[in-house]
């Protein structure tokens, strides 16, 4: 259980708003509710958070398990609030909203700050019903959950090590492949970008992480970031292998890409290389607290346009070059704060981010290469024990 | 594409309310909004319902495949309605506001209706752009759902074939275990729901599908519905597995359960699995158009009732006997309507439904049998080709 959470910045912003609780309404697919509860559930559930604690509203089949796991200070039961008798007088909707209006009232909540999520049926019920329900605008939860306590950082850290069990998977199926008219093959067959995607998605099952798509695209596929890549993998050609797991306990991410090429891609693209590979010890170097997610960015595009490309600094409008960010964090979400781009505020110890430079062209492919790392006071650590290299191996695990 | 969506009702209702348009404000997560946009992306959209067709807004990287993929009437870019200039002017939030305010106003929507999970912090910031907002209190969106055009059975019956797959996978390797000192063993090492679960979940992703959980329960394990199960499956109990796995591709859903016991279960076992086999077989007997849910659950009970085991209708207070109710809708959401319980309406053609009574005890472990069938004119289609029986095979699908 994650003990740290510090949720004084929510609490100040309560008080200085009036309000008596800041109220979430969702299930624990909304990262914020299982950062805030400590808990997950298959169903909705109502987290609160006021000046004196964390409650949580659960429905009876969870409440056994929410007692005794939860980091919340206390736990209600529906059942409590005259759930079944409300229901049954007015309705499944309007029942459930005066459960969560009794809830409310029990902890002396008047005046509500939610999130901007929040679902409106259950904002305008509440306010038919007296609470005072207003926005909080800023995602204070979000920015909160930017800074990893210890024991979320080992978390992300387990992720990333299945994602290194996947990495090798795949890289040893590109190293291992035979070459025939130019395209890789295995077991008389041709290694495609689903067969390597499937290898990489079983692998990862058996750590204990799953993964909604993963990115094994070659050539001018690999141009477009967001290509998830499909059919034959080429000799030749770059291959660029983004994997970003996340543990099905846990909920934690990690995120690593790796670029490959099996035969020879060509001086230019040995080149694009060479500089992504700066631009990322370059961007490494950069980071420690105090220093801004935009100097990091910026000093991975120094790199790359010194070396003649272009990136969205140089030419906001070049679909070549340097065509994203530099990173992002990572944790109960895949995208989440802090931003390493040229909008990127100061960095702080805690911070788990991905440094991830990558030049793009669909004449040459694609280059990107990517560690997840956590920022400390004078530097960082880096939770990725990978091999960088584009030739690729059996044993890049460090 | 499912092609034979029919939002008429839901268009009758915003023709009633004088609502010019029904917004969903989500991403794909949202099986409302992938069902009526005919589309899914990582990130946040937004689906416009109006008199005269469905209108999507997208982000410039979505825009391509939304235009040639989505079932939409229209697709409009964010950057028609000047999202960057409103965001570098407005901040982030408030200009992606302003962008769908300017959006709305393209096509003449003044006043809107929206689903109960619509953020709140869109429907405040439309409000004081001077759009109306009102809730939506049914969920005409899921009614519709609930009946599947021919398109959309193709899909579940495609789920259902990759969860045939894994659950012969889990009942050959309980079939084939070797006892030793009570308990399955292969190759060695104790046979545990842990590891029947990650060769489900292999089968599934080897079949283009993924889950978020499955049931592998043994004795006292089986007898809570909810219990997911864990440690070695012994000979001579009741072992459940329920296996709803969702296709990666089209986010349909397929549900199936089956009762295995490997040596002798013992007598009442055998009697519990005997009148779960007959109040399945009444239910199914049962289902026709017209027919209610109701009836159909009527007719489980009835079985297991007249089988001398309690049910929530013979004592709604009973933790043993029939615990649960017959069944649920299953789509593009593992549960939604129509539901086959107490309060379950009139079954329509196309509905597909779960059959799946149950008797618990943890005293004797539990027995649950689930197909997964859509309901006709006069009867049903099951959708399940897998045999029914306590003893374990090595060729149960049919």
């Amino acid at each position: 259980m994650n003990v740290d959470v510090d949720l004084a910045p929510l609490r100040e912003y309560l008080a200085a708003e009036g309000a008596d609780g800041y109220l979430i309404d969702d299930d624990a697919s909304d990262a914020d509710q299982r950062y805030v509860s400590g808990f997950t559930a298959p169903d909705p559930y109502q987290t609160l958070v006021t000046a004196d604690g964390v409650h949580l509203l659960v429905s009876g089949l969870e409440y056994g398990r929410a007692a005794a796991e939860a980091g919340a200070d206390s736990v209600s039961r529906r059942a409590a609030y005259d759930y079944q008798r409300l229901v049954a007088e007015h309705g499944q909707y309007e029942g459930k909203l005066r459960t969560l209006a009794a809830f409310l009232e029990d902890h002396g909540v008047d005046a509500l700050s939610v999130p901007r999520t929040f679902p409106t049926g259950t904002a305008d019920g509440l306010r038919e019903q007296g609470v005072a329900v207003t926005v909080e605008p800023e995602g204070i939860v979000t920015d909160i959950r930017a800074t990893k306590t210890e024991w979320e950082v080992e978390r992300i850290r387990a992720s990333q090590r299945a994602n290194e069990a996947a990495m090798a998977r795949a890289e040893e199926l590109i190293a291992t492949a035979d070459i025939e008219d130019g395209t890789l093959v295995h077991d008389g067959e041709p290694l495609t970008s689903e067969r390597v995607t499937e290898e990489i998605e079983v692998t990862l099952l058996r750590h204990g992480c799953a993964l909604d798509e993963t990115i094994v695209a070659c050539g001018a596929d690999g141009a477009d970031p967001h290509d998830r890549g499909s059919g034959p993998l080429e000799a030749d050609e770059l291959i660029v292998i983004d994997i970003f797991p996340r543990d099905k306990e846990t909920g934690y991410f990690a995120d690593m890409t790796r670029t490959f090429a099996r035969g020879d891609p060509g001086e230019e693209a040995r080149r694009r290389y060479e500089v992504t590979h700066e631009a990322y010890e370059a961007a490494l170097e950069t980071v420690a607290a105090g220093v801004t997610g935009a100097d990091v960015h910026g000093a991975a595009c120094d790199v790359i346009e010194d070396a003649g490309y272009e990136t969205l600094r140089s030419d906001p409008n070049t679909e070549t070059g340097f065509i994203h960010s530099t990173g992002h964090g990572v944790g109960l979400d895949i995208h989440e704060q802090p931003s390493v781009s040229p909008s990127g505020g100061d960095l702080e110890p805690g911070h788990v981010i991905s440094i991830e430079p990558g030049i793009y062209d669909p004449a040459v492919g694609g280059v990107r290469i990517e560690d997840l790392i956590v920022v400390t006071e004078d530097g960082y650590e880096n939770l990725t024990e990978y091999r960088v290299g584009l030739e690729p191996t059996t044993d890049a695990r460090e």
